[in-house]
């Protein structure tokens, strides 16, 4: 596999506008398709930084996972590698906390991790798609277990205060209900022939059978109670059919009502859960997302200093200059001088720091806005989401400030113990709980939990809440980028002799992969200049 | 939890038949909420047996999973109890063929398993909903480790043969750009105000509100290549928007037209993969299907008699009578005495023997269908579907004879070799499987799958086909009840002192779920009667 670097500009793209300009988009299609193979992604496969000149030194600042895959890979070219971390911990938002870890945040905040032994939180990123090249190849490359993440669960719940009662509903039956009851609209509307539709008489009539098969409707084409949609949506207890003679034949089950359906406006809670990134299979590093840290720690550790916060950023023409402190207010600190730069700080961070950067990326840095989020997790005594609802992993979403609960993937069907993600606050309603005490924040995520799940109050043993504005070294959980097409091209772009990395400076915020990619494209960046300047 | 024998009659169903008939369906909907934590399946955890009679005898035929369920609890509850198994191992269906394993078939056909070692196909049975409840706790209660089943994966293919050039395209593509062109067609018809529906107009409102939402539609409307539906249906590449500055922006991908997805008939393979028993997440043990019958055998192995052929089972008034021999010609075979007998044997095999039984179960064990499948594990030297086609786990559907491709849950990201299971040939194409030898059975399964998987051919180490109809203790995959309204009642109660059990003797016929539920229903009719006769 070729690496970015050395491809060619993408001929196959203006190749199929071509086709697709002259013959129409199924034709287009089918030329995609024979193309399709070959290119996957961005990510190619381990990139090729050969003919490094000698005795060319890098800094990267911040040991997350963008600040370690740099230093990896320039290291592994042949620069000379430091790396100036604020924490005393590597890894940055890939970050499991576990029982008898504590942090702190602005506001003196502290909290105490109290977890049995083996529970976690993956309190920053937690899932992985299955199309995240770079990432499944560093964990690949670094050994890191992975394990299924379920995401999708339709034994899940979707919950509205103001629908059903305020009682939940699985998202299996609004799934299936609601797609029955559509293709029951427009299959009766396509029999009567009011539809104008540009398919032929021929395609309506497979359209029709499609339908029917698809929504599971009956011969009139209506979705109603009956053997068939229990089949699809479930029966009425939520178990199996049975065996022998008692209680053992299988009942219809009442699909809920499109009127009620549509006045629950459930689909915009999952909206946000069915895109691509979301597809079935999702992974989970074993034991925890910060594995992967202590993976790419167990290859750099050596480069990195701890407890140093940047405070100053020189360049001059021949190099950088980075001026440092002790983070807890102890420590010697020091000044760290490279040819070059590879920074990940955060722009909610680097904005405040004294920088020598040109104009425009000043504005662009102090101009990104970060999300907020806030993050709860929450020791239960004991599983009863799987052992009194069937639900295993998978996420059940609600209207209610906590958005989101997530039941844990791995250690399905033990006795033991698990950690809920009890809340995935974003929005207005995080600065709501940001202003909140660690206490009260717990308080209020058991409280409005236990509306989805009454064993929330007998259950649960201890907890904790993050509230990522309030982490010293982020101000938030991940970027926004307010006019992509006016600022990307800047921020992403060597400045001198300093480039910036990190979740922010990719197509793919929030993510670890973007994380990633962005760094290789730095080092890539960094490389160019180096073999250009000898 | 009470124990289904002395539960109520079912009076929930006719208050919630009663509340239906008062007040519609919308109501009862919500009736059912609120009962509806409170009776989950058929199966209501640990039977209860208390109270058996001292001294009375139970011989169990057959040592698969209901065989093995049974004796476990009536030997707890205090029978005497002892199993005729025809083969040389305990498990029946539950079977997991490892490098080393030997199988012999009807007309002399042997295979040896090549495998490497840790490599496994689960050659019965391969996958456990998270709603069966009896097997679920049967894995608990024996220590049976599980790990996820990934049923569902969209970036899994669909393939026909007369479709899109015979090349397969993506489950996500076609769900997506169908779901998309449905919706299109019902809002555009919505918004023409064509649509002859019973929706008050605020709720039509919503319903477009939905539309768009659900499908992804644009603002007029159209489902159409565009960043919105590449966001849920995936970007051209199938991998992930990049970081930095090189070939990072996400692209639009392009739709699949409804009218070739409908001649392509991919809903008509889909149907059998989306129903509640497939619905995600399912599980499978860790180490193969298989662990589940050594879990029983561990408690029961010291009661059963392996190598044992049924021959000939008499019944009087007082007990039952087993003759039995040799089944390898060889053993010195004898007779059982007992006073009930729970029968697991196969229809398909039963019906051919001795058995006193009533004229009805005689009818009915010869009417009996089982269907025939052939299924083959190939072992792969590497995983090339997931290093170059980001496939783990799932099922690709295809209307080739081998009707289906699924990859292995298990190791999912290893180096090493993987096993598909590269075929599961149901219907008429079974039996021309069965008419072939397995070497070429094998070559057929491998010339199918290359069309799908062009690396097949460099890839393939070994394998092995089974065909379930040349088993020699089954003679098929599982049962069919033609008319079990008819005939079901018959076959599951106990006739005089023997009462069959198995998955033909339940409503999930093919699943482990039935084969317990019956064998439960069995000892409790067993237990019923000995409580009777004191």
């Amino acid at each position: 596999m070729s690496h970015p670097s050395n491809a060619q500009p993408p001929s196959r793209r203006d190749l199929l506008k071509m086709i697709g300009l002259a013959a129409g988009s199924s034709t287009m299609l089918h030329a995609m398709s024979s193309l399709g193979h070959a290119r996957q992604s961005p990510y190619k496969g381990p990139i090729d930084l050969s003919g490094a000149p000698e005795g060319r030194k890098v800094v990267v600042l911040g040991a997350g996972l963008a600040g370690m895959c740099a230093a990896l890979e320039l290291r592994s070219a042949g620069y000379e590698v430091s790396i100036l971390e604020y924490q005393k911990r590597a890894g940055g938002r890939c970050w499991t906390l576990k029982g008898g870890d504590e942090f702190e945040e602005l506001g003196g905040y502290k909290q105490k991790v109290e977890f049995s032994k083996g529970q976690y939180i993956n309190i920053g990123p937690w899932r992985i798609p299955h199309h995240h090249l770079a990432l499944l190849d560093y964990c690949h490359r670094l050994n890191v277990p992975l394990e299924v993440f379920v995401q999708e669960n339709q034994n899940a719940y979707l919950h509205s205060q103001t629908a059903f009662d305020g009682k939940p509903i699985r998202y299996g039956h609004a799934w299936a209900d609601y797609v029955g009851q559509i293709t029951e609209l427009l299959a009766k509307s396509v029999d009567k022939g009011r539809l104008d539709s540009p398919l032929s008489k021929e395609d309506t009539e497979i359209l029709l059978e499609s339908l029917k098969s698809f929504g599971v409707l009956n011969k009139d084409y209506a979705y109603e109670a009956s053997l068939d949609t229990a089949e699809y949506r479930g029966y009425p207890d939520a178990g199996a059919p049975g065996g022998g003679l008692y209680n053992a034949a299988p009942e219809p089950s009442e699909p809920i009502e499109l009127t009620d359906l549509l006045k629950s406006r459930f689909w915009e809670k999952m909206r946000n859960h069915t895109t691509y990134r979301h597809h079935a299979p999702m992974f989970q590093p074993v034991g925890g997302m910060e594995e992967i840290a202590h993976a790419f720690a167990r290859e750099v550790e050596d480069l990195i200093t701890y407890n140093a916060k940047v405070d100053r950023i020189k360049q001059t023409e021949n190099g950088v200059e980075v001026e440092y402190s002790g983070a807890d207010g102890e420590g010697s600190g020091g000044v760290e001088t490279a040819d070059y730069c590879v920074c990940t700080i955060p722009f909610t961070i680097l904005s405040q720091l004294e920088v020598d950067v040109s104009a425009d990326m000043r504005r662009v840095m102090r101009a990104l806005h970060y999300h907020e989020a806030v993050k709860a997790g929450l020791e239960m005594k004991r599983r009863f989401w799987e052992r009194d609802e069937q639900i295993y992993g998978g996420i059940t979403l609600t209207d209610l400030p906590i958005a989101e609960i997530s039941y844990p993937s791995a250690e399905m069907h033990s006795d033991g113990p698990g950690v809920l993600l009890g809340a995935y606050v974003y929005g207005p309603q995080a600065y709501a709980f940001n202003s909140m005490s660690p206490k009260e924040r717990l308080e209020t995520v058991l409280e409005q939990g236990a509306k989805i799940h009454p064993q929330y109050r007998d259950e649960f043993s201890n907890g904790v809440v993050l509230s990522w504005h309030r982490v010293p070294w982020m101000l938030g959980c991940y970027s926004d980028w307010d006019d992509r097409g006016r600022d990307y091209e800047i921020a992403a772009t060597m400045d001198n002799r300093l480039v910036c990395a990190g979740e922010h400076i990719s197509y793919l915020p929030g993510w670890q992969e973007g994380s990633l990619l962005s760094a290789l494209d730095a080092v890539r960046q960094v490389h160019d200049r180096a073999v250009k300047e000898g």
